[in-house]
Formats: C-alpha cells, structure tokens, sequence
C-alpha cells in the first residue's frame, strides 16, 4: 500500500513526494523500495503488487524498474485500506482464489528484517492452514499515544495470540497501564490472510465492496481495468480495513514480536529512532555546529550547514523552498500548519 | 569606506559578499549604493571616492557603474580606518589641497536623509572655515552598549559642540547614565575636515602614516598607483581614526542630531528598526506563517516560506547553504560560530 500523502513530515513530503517515496535513512533507497527489497526476499517478485494514487504511478515506476506496469494498481481517489485491499484481492483472486497474501504499508520502517521475514513467512503458513485472518502485533517499548493497540489472549504453543480488542489511540495514562499489562501490542497494520478468508470477510462485513470488485475482477490485468476502476473506485466507501472488518471478524489471531519497527508517523519518531549526539540532537543529512542546543532533530538538504544556539527539543526542517521549526512535543500541529499554508494565496509551490 | 568584511550578519554576509554590498531594506540598492546615492544629491559624483578592498572592486563597479575605475581606491589589506582615510586623502590632495572633505562608512543606514544631508553641508562650511576636525553625533534613543560615545559641551549659537571625550562601549548600567546625562552621544564615524586641518593632524598624531602618503601622493590616479600602493599598504599600522588621531587631536567639534541612523551592526539592531507584526515578529524577504512565535527575526531567501511555532526572541535566518538560528540576545556570539565555521573541514562553501 503506497497511496498516502502523510501531511506530517511537511515539508519533506510533498503532494508530488510522499514519505514512501522518500530516502528517510539516506542510504539511498526510499521506503517503497525498502519495502519491495524487504518482501522481494520471500516472494518472487512478479507475485509483488503496489497499490498507489494515479498521481503517483511514474514516480513508482522509476522507483521499482523491476515490476511489471501491471503490478501497479492506481487508485484514481483515496478511499482508505478497504477499497485498496479489495481491489488487490480481486487482482490476485483472477489468478489464485486459494492465494496466501500479506499487505504492508510502504512506509514503514523495519530495522530487524530477519525476525520480520521469519514472522511473514510463518504467518503465511497459519493462515493457509487456519480459515483465520492474522495481524502482526508489535511489542510496545515506550507507552505511544499515536498508535492504535491490539489487546490480546495469551500466547499458544505455535506462537500466536487471539485477538480480544483493536483499540483506539489510548491517552498517556492508558498507554502507561497497556503497556505494564504485557497484553496490548502495537498494530502495524500488516495483515497476513488466505484469499478466500478475507474474501468471505468482504462479503459478510462490507457486501457492497465485495459485490464490486467481485463484477470487477475478471477485467483485473485487461486493457478494460483503467476505465473501470475509474469509474468503480470513486464510488467505494471510504473506510478502513481495521474498522471496515478486522474490529468486527470473529476469527483474528496476532503474531507478536519485536521487528526494530516503526511508522516513521512522526519527525518525534524518527527523532526516537535515529543516532543521536551527546546533547541528544538528532542532525540529519546535514552539518550542524550546536551550542547550548539539547534533544533537537535538524533536517536540512544535504550540503546545508545549520549554526544553532540555544534550541531545546525543536524540530528543524527545510526542504526546497519551505522551513519548518517546531516545538517537538507539538508536532502533531504540522497537520494544521500544512492545511494553513494550504489556505495561502499562490501557495502551489508549499504544499 | 566600504571595506569591511563584518561576520556580524553571517550567514547573510560572507567573505565575498560583505554587508555594505546587501540589499538590506529590501530596495533593490545595497546599502553602498544607498550610501552614493545620498551623498550625490550634494556632492559631484566625480568627487566621491570609495575606498574598498583589492577582492571588492568588481561588486563595487558592478553596484556604481557610474563610477569611474579611478574613483575606486583599492586596499591591498585591512589596514582599519586611518590608512583608508590617509590613502583617499592623498588622492584628494593631489587634486585640491585646501578641499573640504567628508568620510563615512558605506554600510549605515540613514532613514532620515534630508537631516543628515542638511547637517554635512552645515558641517562642510563649518570646517571650510574653522581649523577643526568635525564629527556627527547621534541623539542615543536607547542605552545602546555596542557603540561608542562622545562626552560633547554645550551646544553654541552655531549648534556645535566642542568634544570632551570619545568613549569606549559602555556597560549597560553606564549606558543609561550616558543616556540620563544628555552630554553623550553615539559616535557614527561619519568625520568632516578640510584636507589641511587634517592632513596636519595626521603628521602630528600618525607621521609615519602621513609620510608614507605624502610620498604616494605624486604617483595617484597614474598607472603606478596600483602597485605603489601594494607596497606600500600592508606596511601600514593598523589603527582606526579614532584611536589614532580624533581622541588626541586637540579641536574636535560634534554636530549632533537624529538622522534616522543605525550602523545595522547586528540582527539585533536591523530587528529593532523593522516593522514588526501583532507578535513582535520581523520577517524580512520571505513570507512566514508563525504560531506562538513573539519578537523573532526571520529572514530568509525571497520566495521561501517558514513555518514557525513555539519560537520567542530568535533570529532564524538562511542564505543559500547555511542557516542559523540564534537567541536574539546572545548575538554577540555569531563572530565565534563564524571563526568556528571557519575551523570546520571543507568549509569554504560556508564562510
């Protein structure tokens, strides 16, 4: 899944450059191709689908040269993970009803790939043998308020848990207790089915949806797909598949571990992540000369040298044309700080 | 005089851009440009001179093509002020011996012009007819500790007022004391004299200077100037007009008045004579959404837009690979990152 815009890391990301397209680590690939080196591993390649905004196709096509024009599902309107994921089931059902399939978003970060893998790979397996579909749960090292939970039972002799509740982003109290209590477990939004079980869960949990790409289908990977899809995408539901059907589905294990992952959702979660200096600043692609200057994150282009005096917990970026600086622990307020500029006059070129 | 280098404005200023050479008020003229062009309003173009450094003469032909190359006095080193002025003297002499003469920095703003052209053509014929040295004084409308002073005596029929004393920058606790006394005034290093009153000064407080000029004088404005001077110059002592001649020189009169002055020698100061928005904010050049921000200075690249929240008394300002971000009150400190910047490995980009 590779459709977001993500307004958070304004204005790194753009309209015409969303973070999945974007070389977060500067090791030179973006976290699309991380994503599509990452499952390339375990599964041939032309087995590989990305579901990306129209906007977005030449810029996934440069990005992955390898795939197949055809492997790439455009969206002609955000519709949220339910429609996207019916419409890459219809895709794999025209040519396996009994496939095992895994959906990831494309801009996530995972640094422990291995454990990543085998957990994939062993889930694949579950859920080709259990009519059950199966989420990965991550194992929570700090009590975040900006990620849903998972609660769930206790662990079985194979290593999966059943799901009691999704639940919503808690507040810090409550995600102090989810995390002592050893039951609550992040959603990474990483879902692992047999076609034929979330197709079932279509049908029973969004019909309308189901019915759709159902009459789609046989057009799936024709010279028809585009127009129909045109048509058929804007009139889907816009939902998610956690509330559209995971939250309701009776039959939902979790796969819990500790893959080095994150949603990246944040400059505050990259700045969790990253190396930091011995006054705890995060300075990344650029040169910085710090004085009096504590747990800051500064991101300017590469070549740029940033003097800083006298910043405590600030959020410096510049990309291109616009400079953001912003109190770390506000930086949920990037959102309305990108729909304000939105609201500029001739303000194209910022957004 | 246009020589300066000034790190005070980094990273506006540079090496090969110093301030007198920025269009600071966002005119379209540099602040050497607003210079000559208010001077020329009294005095002939073809009898202003400018005196700069070797490295400047191209910006400075560039910026005043009106002038002529032979106007132009090129310094082979910083040699401060009282070289600059003995080498434009030479240059004056050769031409007129008894002319009147007015020396002032080419990098100070002047917002009240009609004033402070008023005052030079009264100090002009002040010193035309007087064996004085004449230099203007600025009503202080703050207790300003970065400048100098003058300690000056009544004021006579005429409006002048015999200097008692130069003073070094005060504290600030002097500085309002200056202020309180209303005998103390900034001294803007704008000086007025007749070529003889000061050239018999300069044998007087600075021979050795006056010799080696009056050696030179014979050859300026041939083609063995150039490398007369080259000679010359860098065997000169470094020493200011100030230091060197106007603290010891017996007849030293003030003309004071309020010119709109300022010699923008910090962010600080080009803050406090900005318009300011709601919040206190200065944004200079560039347009910026600011959320929780008060009494901040923002100037960056035309065309670009900040996004600020959280930020009090800052001075945020980009030009081209650099940024800084700075307390206001702790600019003094720029002139130490900049030397700190020019310790860094392949800084020359930077400095």
């Amino acid at each position: 899944m590779a459709g977001g815009v993500g307004s958070r890391f304004w204005p790194y990301s753009r309209n015409n450059r969303p973070k999945q397209f974007l070389d977060f680590c500067g090791t030179g690939r973006s976290l699309l191709q991380m994503t599509f080196d990452r499952f390339a591993r375990i599964i041939p390649k032309e087995n590989i689908l990305v579901v990306t905004n129209k906007a977005y196709k030449a810029l996934v096509m440069e990005q992955l040269p390898e795939m197949n024009e055809k492997q790439v599902l455009l969206e002609p309107a955000r519709r949220n993970t339910a429609p996207c994921i019916a419409y890459a089931l219809a895709h794999i059902r025209k040519r396996d009803t009994k496939a095992n399939m895994v959906v990831a978003p494309a801009d996530h970060l995972i640094t422990k790939e291995d454990e990543f893998l085998a957990a994939v790979e062993k889930g694949l397996e579950h859920v080709a043998k259990n009519d059950v579909l199966l989420t990965l749960g991550i194992k929570p090292n700090r009590p975040e308020v900006s990620y849903g939970y998972i609660q769930a039972g206790a662990e079985n002799e194979k290593g999966f848990r059943k799901v009691k509740t999704f639940t919503e982003k808690p507040n810090l109290e409550l995600a102090k207790e989810f995390m002592e209590s050893g039951e609550f477990f992040w959603n990474a939004g990483v879902f692992l089915w047999n076609a034929e079980t979330i197709h079932k869960a279509f049908w029973e949990f969004l019909p309308d949806l189901a019915a759709k790409f159902d009459e789609a289908s046989p057009m799936m990977g024709t010279d028809e797909e585009e127009s129909y899809i045109n048509e058929l995408f804007p009139t889907c539901q816009n939902i998610s598949i956690d509330y559209g059907i995971m939250e309701h589905a009776r039959k939902v294990d979790v796969l819990c571990g500790d893959f080095g992952w994150s949603d990246l959702g944040t400059w505050g979660s990259l700045y969790d992540l990253s190396d930091k200096d011995d006054n705890g600043n995060v300075i990344l692609k650029c040169r910085a000369l710090t004085y009096d200057c504590h747990d800051n994150i500064v991101v300017l282009p590469e070549g740029k040298l940033a003097v800083l005096y006298g910043l405590k917990d600030y959020i410096v970026v510049e990309a291109d044309n616009a400079l953001l600086i912003c109190k770390k622990q506000e930086e949920q307020r990037i959102r309305q700080f990108v729909n304000d500029v939105s609201m500029m006059p001739d303000n194209s070129d910022f957004i």
